[in-house]
């Protein structure tokens, strides 16, 4: 069984340390705001949504020692990673629930606060699990990438949510999951996470994808996302573009899970979407152990941008939306006057 | 300075060991054929090219223990790799040699014979070059996979060859190499080779190629090949026809640098060329050390084919070859009556 991405015990935030997944399942304990937003840097604790939990929750443990000092936390912890909305979002609902409540039990509202983003996020990820098996045909095999699972979110997951319903609605879904260089997301928490629910799952070298198209028999991708723009241009994890442009050119569908609160309407486009670039160390670690020379560059980018012409759907819990995004998202975003 | 693939001394042919780069610089001592056809399954020796010039030692190698023991070695080399058309080739060529030389002498005639070849591919790569670099602008970024360097070959390399030679015509190259998993030749060996000559050079993993070109500034995309059927359909190190369709999508030159020992002009298409699948533990070693769990699949797929139509070009030692490539290729190779 997957274990909780995290939990709150005694006081105290257990993170899941999905650094040492697969070989080892060990839970970080995090007794302060910096513990968590290490957590978050470090990608002991990763995935759009997850993150946003996980900052929620490190707000309502700094909010102890009182408004300043949970205000003080929400700075921080805003600063940890720069594309993902998600945890921007869940931020911001802590801060303006904190704006409405008495000094008086802040601790405990704001924990309970935190709590009810989990339990959303799971909700939403039963609701777009749903809405996206539907997409999908009753024998079929799908491409993901990275870790869109219960290990990125509240739980069920975003793109793995949508193969769990399938197979919850009856359907036989096999899955390809991309080792998704550098950090691999797919070969350590994909691969792992299917198998411990009893999914068909194969790993692949990020770029055995294209071939694997042009085999045939690949009925659909599914990726999660880190932030949609008010086009539909999706960031995520990088390595999810190439994704896309080789399902199109197989004529395969590309399918973007996401929630809601990964949706930025108010970016116009993609281009305007802020791309972390991490350290080369994350690159240079070889397999078998050691460390390519020091003495060259490397580019390291976490995510990439994928058009929203290129993406099929994009699957949320308040359903299915279709190209062109731009009037589905304003649709589901009314502007307030 | 980057070493010799290989070189014979004292009775003895030293392979560079490919595997252990750039952390060391080793050389295999092999004493018989099979000590060379173990290297070249065990990806000490690797490259289209450099296999072909490996095998043709071995067979002389055998020649000590007469005319029986030469063919039976080019038996056992013969099965070593399925893909690459060049160690047929090259095979082909002792076997012929060796059928016109008199029993006396034809240890040293066979190894004359494998010297040869070896110095052949050196001036293929080296008119490759000439011809390549003249597609290239004057000041140049150029994205390229797997190694088609110095190390794949008897010398300067086929696709880097093209970079070497640019900038001896005065040209400013810079390059991006993709690591190329599972073997990571891109990261240990092609940016090891580019290093060592002073190019400037920046690695990125597979799926960040296509980030880079939507990014800009990308002006060609440069790979060797494997295997090149009558189409000009190109086989070549898994990953490469991903590149050739974010080429195509991008707009950017795709060329594939390669002699024509890699044309297999009696081969009508890509899909009758022979794909090895090498084992998962290639896969399932992890970056820092550790492998992953060993109750799941693997696909791994050393190669894949890019169709002739994604081929800008095709630049060989006769010069550059362009779409459609049956008439380019029937027009090297007439038909024998």
């Amino acid at each position: 069984m997957v274990p909780p991405v995290l939990y709150w015990k005694n006081n105290r935030l257990y993170i899941l340390d999905q650094r040492v997944l697969p070989g080892a399942v060990m839970f970080l304990e995090c007794t302060t705001a910096d513990d968590v937003a290490v957590a978050i840097e470090t990608l002991a604790v990763r995935g759009a949504p997850a993150i946003g939990i996980a900052a929620a929750f490190g707000v309502a443990m700094a909010s102890r020692d009182g408004r300043t000092a949970a205000l003080d936390a929400s700075m921080r912890l805003v600063r940890t990673r720069p594309t993902a909305v998600n945890l921007f979002w869940a931020l911001r609902r802590m801060e303006e629930t904190m704006a409405s409540l008495p000094d008086d039990g802040l601790f405990e509202n704001l924990l309970a606060e935190a709590g009810m983003i989990l339990a959303d996020d799971l909700e939403c990820n039963r609701a777009m699990g749903r809405a996206g098996a539907e997409l999908l045909p009753p024998a079929c095999t799908v491409i993901t990438h990275c870790n869109a699972g219960a290990l990125a979110t509240g739980g069920h997951g975003t793109a793995l949510g949508v193969i769990r319903s399938a197979r919850e609605a009856g359907k036989d879904v096999k899955v390809f999951s991309c080792e998704t260089r550098p950090v691999l997301q797919g070969a350590r928490l994909t691969v792992w996470e299917l198998l411990e629910d009893g999914f068909d799952v194969t790993l692949i070298c990020d770029n055995m994808a294209g071939s694997l198209m042009k085999k045939g028999g690949i009925d659909a991708v599914i990726v999660g996302a880190d932030r949609i723009a008010g086009n539909g241009d999706t960031a995520n994890k990088i390595g999810t573009y190439p994704l896309a442009v080789l399902a199109r050119h197989h004529g395969i569908p590309f399918y973007v899970a996401a929630p809601l609160t990964t949706i930025d309407p108010g970016l116009p486009s993609g281009r305007e979407i802020p791309i972390e670039e991490r350290k080369a160390e994350e690159v240079k670690r070889l397999p078998g152990g050691g460390m390519l020379p020091d003495d060259y560059t490397v580019w390291n980018p976490a995510f990439d941008v994928t058009d929203g012409d290129l993406i099929s759907a994009v699957i949320t819990e308040k359903g299915v939306l279709r190209p062109p995004y731009g009037p589905a998202i304003s649709a589901l975003f009314p502007k307030e006057d």
